[in-house]
């Protein structure tokens, strides 16, 4: 497989956003990856996933509540048997939530329900498919998503470094903080997983106009999944354990 | 109130190990504290700590279960009593647990269990407590332990830059997890709280050897205590929203 593209990879949360957004844009690539795994949790109230399968025969749908043990090894079972003794290249752990909560009303309850699905929900999701993404890690020996690589999905607002100009902390509390404790899963997915070499980071995709990111973002989807699939496609060994934004630049944790 | 020591300071998790160094520390000082409100989840099994009380008068012992809603609650009515109109100076988010788990190992449970007391019990006992802080607060202009300050106890774990080298993750991913998830809250804190003058910090106290540190941790407590209190005692402006270590040196996110 050449640098640069991947023969499988699997994404989560990908009914809408920034996950749909990153199942067409590497259905338009050229070559496009001979496996798109596109999961979510209701594959069949993805009305967009449905129909971009009608189009591309590389493309599978398959359902996965990152919240579910149970669901997570029956995707894990499902992605074994598509991809076979090549293994999985590439997980993307996009599935997120987000919980408008300032330090007046945040609550346990919101920091704990956050916590689960972004910062958890990716870790178990990363140590179930391990033996997949071993396996591809074992046909090549350069590093980058054309051999394997486990890309968190993560946030402007989880850089403490650039949070030294103390503006208000912009309501989202649980949140940025499970997106910081994401960046140190990174850190230690990187140091436990370079032996095997499967390539880790953080990517911040940029605050863009979604569902989540709401209409006053400044960027648009169209602008931020060609730059993180050009990052993808460009990732090498010095990018390893790195927190990267969707131009290529490496932001401060 | 001089600049470098408190009327009233109250750190949460002082039965054993670094809480109850540095109840024993500002205990020594000269002068020490007005009041040293000691908190625990059960003061009646403390008996360190009631023997301490025993010799000190400025030693106070509360009930506080830093993941109770209502012991929490109980416990800032308590303190109000004790402190009266000037406030509560200083809190010490100290108290926290470590789980022994590997990638292999870990669970989502371990991940719950640990970020529930580590990190969501700091932030919910920060807020119940702002404004006995923000009360001290009021009496002063300079930023300082003197006037209003709230210290999270972090990790040496918990630097993400300094992770850089990939060793390996070194068995306690729930705890560094957390621990990094911690020092999001005090960037966070700081930028909400600058306006009331609240000065916030994370702090590394060092690997001490500890029931929680272990035998093999290279420090002690007699060497950890006393840098960490001459680090508070010196704590101005500039420090708000860092990340200290017990020599006062910055340590990067």
């Amino acid at each position: 497989m050449a640098l640069g593209t991947c023969r499988a990879v699997l994404i989560t949360g990908c009914n809408r956003g920034i996950g749909l957004g990153l199942v067409r844009g590497f259905l338009a690539r050229s070559p496009s990856p001979d496996l798109v795994i596109a999961t979510c949790r209701h594959p069949d109230q993805a009305q967009e996933l449905q129909h971009l399968k009608e189009q591309h025969r590389n493309l599978r749908v398959l359902q996965l509540d990152v919240l579910c043990e149970n669901s997570i090894k029956k995707a894990v079972q499902e992605t074994e048997t598509l991809v076979g003794e090549q293994g999985l290249n590439c997980l993307i752990n996009n599935a997120g939530i987000n919980r408008i909560a300032t330090l007046d009303s945040v609550t346990a309850q919101d920091m704990r329900t956050v916590y689960e699905t972004n910062t958890v929900a990716q870790l178990m999701v990363s140590k179930e498919f391990l033996p997949l993404l071993r396996k591809a890690a074992c046909q090549d020996t350069i590093m980058g998503i054309h051999r394997a690589a486990i890309i968190n999905m993560s946030s402007c607002t989880a850089s403490m470094q650039q949070f030294r100009q103390f503006r208000k902390s912009e309501l989202v509390y649980p949140y940025r903080i499970a997106k910081t404790a994401l960046n140190m899963i990174t850190c230690c997915l990187a140091a436990d997983l370079i032996s095997d070499g499967i390539l880790c980071i953080s990517m911040n995709p940029g605050w863009v106009k979604t569902d989540m990111g709401g209409s006053k973002a400044p960027l648009q989807l169209k602008e931020s999944i060609p730059g993180i699939l050009n990052v993808l496609a460009n990732l090498r060994d010095k990018d390893h354990g790195t927190f990267l934004d969707w131009r290529g630049e490496v932001l401060p944790w």
